[in-house]
């Protein structure tokens, strides 16, 4: 584990007892055992995260990983590069997508500039900048491990943050023109699943220009052989350093014990990542919706995970993972406000065996 | 259409213009093209039913069917029949699933007593009692033709009062121990797929009560013989009121252009009934959950609809469908709070052809 640079030791098992506390008191709520499905699963996790069965959810962040690829160059996205910068900036406008959700669940917006190629010196832009976009990974190693290694460490870094700020619970996103492709790459290499099984239109790609952002792909992983066994290695030659934020936001979120939201496709790949990294990362994520991006479901059936929402959805910017805490607070609503049997003046409302 | 006795001739289609004009500005909102994917979807319906792109959604309702079935008595369910007295009850203490998430969703509560077994005169029950419970419909027809015609009035007055109190948007609940078993007789009809493919656990049966549950129903069909052709005989035969009373607020949804939302099993029976009573129905109804009652995907398939969530929910009372509107406040978020393309300073994040 390389020394454990990113601290990994301190990640530690989730609170059995918690959990099963919580799981006690779901099953004395008013309601036949087990039906509120995985609601129920999501406080449950939470408690062994908390470690209490009275976990908390209200002061809750997005994470907007913001970088360049340097793949653009090979005509992979049908967005000009300097969409990344514009739509970096309308973050602290107020206008996308993820301005709007996160408003209305109530989240703070981090806004991190982990290597646009542009001057993003603005009040709310959190700049972590790596370098101004990674090289074309079509024509070798996309980064250094070096600048991979930073990556995962300003993730763990920007989660450290969070939970000094008392946040409880985090949605994951970012802007990146080009990072379908990038995420495609990863996913195929950690997976073994081709390709084109795994590439999708991004925005919103021609049948043509389809074609040729495979070849990309394909070219990117025959010239940088990523090594399966070492994810650093493959965030580092066909990744970015969004995604590599990202990987470090969940592997921060099991160091510091915060549950992370899993948004679409590039979202998913990091968490892919983060979980070859280190397995246990996992019991820190929470699914949220199914993006419509072509690669999404074998990333998480990778992850043995399962979308909660279903709408079709492929914006990115944290937009699936915002939704994905309305479900954690009608979760927590329930868990908190429900009456109990002894309420409900009911005793046979269970299974009969 | 005997003589349209529910009124059905008021129902016009969606306004093909207000939904046009709708679509013309999610387009110009900043982001890629369709990429809210069905966020999107209920916008544009909402506007055809709205008849307006402004459509509004803020003013919501959750109606409650509550009514008992004589089949109980065949053993059916794991819970007595006095339960469905006491959860009714239990809606007015605010104690419920379905208090809960309608605090969180800010929806008001109509609790109808359609059919309850016991005397519930308490203020918040709204008393449209037909009959305390329906016949046993493994020993013959649940309830007269006469009753099923008005347990589907009931519903579309109880909508009528909806529009006249300003409501926007209403979801559907219910109460009915033994109405597992009545949909699944209900959707066996009207879907022809075999009652064992249906029929599932309900809110918790062993092994061997499901199978006298799955002989249970198929008596009720072949001892009653309902037309597939006439879904009022379905209801009467083997519905039950609550699923009467549903089916009517779908159809009153289409009269008054109110848009419904489906809940579960039971209420997605209701649904299917509605469009099989008339067609259009379909365009005023909303999808939500995906429940885990077995017979809920064959249903809403029969429905070619598609849940949006994916909770593994089978708690009824509306509460998948309560949920569903906050994805209706998210939608409607997005399309009145995001920036045009103008406002994002960004030409180009459009699909290239």
């Amino acid at each position: 584990m390389e020394n454990d640079i990113f601290g990994l030791q301190k990640i530690t098992p989730l609170d059995q007892a918690a959990m099963r506390a919580a799981q006690i008191r779901w099953d004395n709520r008013t309601k036949p055992l087990g039906s509120l499905g995985r609601l129920e699963d999501i406080v449950v996790r939470l408690a062994g995260i908390n470690g209490t069965p009275d976990p908390r959810a209200d002061k809750r962040a997005v994470v907007i990983m913001c970088a360049d690829n340097g793949v653009v160059e090979e005509n992979v996205s049908s967005c000009p590069k300097s969409v990344t910068a514009s739509v970096t900036c309308n973050f602290i406008r107020g206008i996308t997508g993820i301005n709007v959700f996160s408003r209305l669940v109530n989240a703070s917006l981090k806004i991190v500039d982990i290597g646009v190629d542009a001057d993003l010196k603005f009040p709310g832009i959190i700049d972590r900048k790596i370098r101004k976009g990674t090289w074309n990974m079509a024509d070798g190693p996309a980064m250094t491990r070096e600048e991979a290694v930073k990556g995962i460490l300003t993730g763990i870094e920007v989660v450290r943050e969070l939970k000094e700020a008392g946040i409880h619970i985090f949605a994951t996103g970012e802007m990146g023109i080009g990072n379908t492709s990038t995420s495609c790459a990863i996913s195929a290499v950690l997976t073994g699943i081709p390709v084109d099984d795994l590439a999708g239109l991004g925005s919103g790609l021609s049948k043509e220009a389809y074609l040729n952002k495979i070849r990309v792909i394909r070219r990117a992983i025959e010239i940088n052989e990523p090594q399966l066994t070492d994810p650093v290695d493959v965030l580092a030659k066909v990744g970015g350093f969004d995604i590599a934020g990202l990987a470090g936001c969940f592997l921060g979120a099991a160091i510091y014990k915060i549950p992370a939201v899993i948004d679409g496709f590039i979202s998913a790949a990091a968490a892919l990542a983060a979980f070859r990294i280190h397995p246990a990362a996992k019991d820190y994520m929470l699914p949220s919706h199914g993006s419509a991006e072509q690669g999404f479901s074998a990333v998480m059936e990778a992850l043995d995970l399962e979308p909660m929402l279903n709408l079709g959805m492929r914006l990115g910017e944290g937009t699936g993972a915002a939704l994905g805490l309305q479900l954690v607070d009608a979760a927590l609503a329930a868990y908190n406000q429900m009456g109990s049997f002894e309420d409900a003046s009911i005793e046979q409302y269970v299974p009969q065996e």
